[in-house]
């Protein structure tokens, strides 16, 4: 299952690295718990809309852009799990039969 | 301040109608209580990414082109709140003033 918490924190940290800024002057600005802020870059933690929408300000970056980057990687994700087995199921059935039973 | 989660709620809820399923369908398929779904799509409560993860896959609709639509839907909110004001604030402060005192 993708977690959007993990893309979304992955976005928050990529945004903030961008711009050169540390986790301490992001938290600072977005006024929210240092530790708080990183849980949500890596994704253990849902930030609520409410941080979000300050930890957006915070970095100066409008919250629309941070929810099409989020998109973005999904779609990526969502992309990679839809690839197809070029092995069809029976196929792999049959080799993993033991060799008297074939 | 633009919450994210009442966009959230109007994109789930109008993907639910294109598609013509009842929120008891969706809150069915995607095992989460009926009220709380309802909550969800009036903005009222922040989903997680596990139950949005779920309610995506109720209604065969990719996670990340819900986001995208979130992202697009704030868009147009922040366009909204950058339109300049057009008069001048030290016009409007002049206007303001009373007569004897302009």
């Amino acid at each position: 299952m993708i977690l959007a918490r993990q893309e979304m924190g992955e976005v928050l940290r990529t945004v903030r690295l961008r711009k050169g800024h540390t986790l301490r002057q992001v938290a600072g600005r977005a006024s929210v718990a240092l530790g708080y802020l990183s849980e949500v870059e890596r994704g253990q933690k849902e930030a609520s809309s409410e941080i979000l929408a300050s930890v957006a300000d915070a970095l100066d970056t409008p919250l629309s852009v941070i929810y099409r980057e989020v998109g973005d990687r999904l779609a990526v994700h969502e992309r990679f799990d839809s690839i197809p087995d070029t092995v069809p199921d029976d196929l792999i059935a049959d080799v993993r039969r033991p060799v008297g039973a074939r």
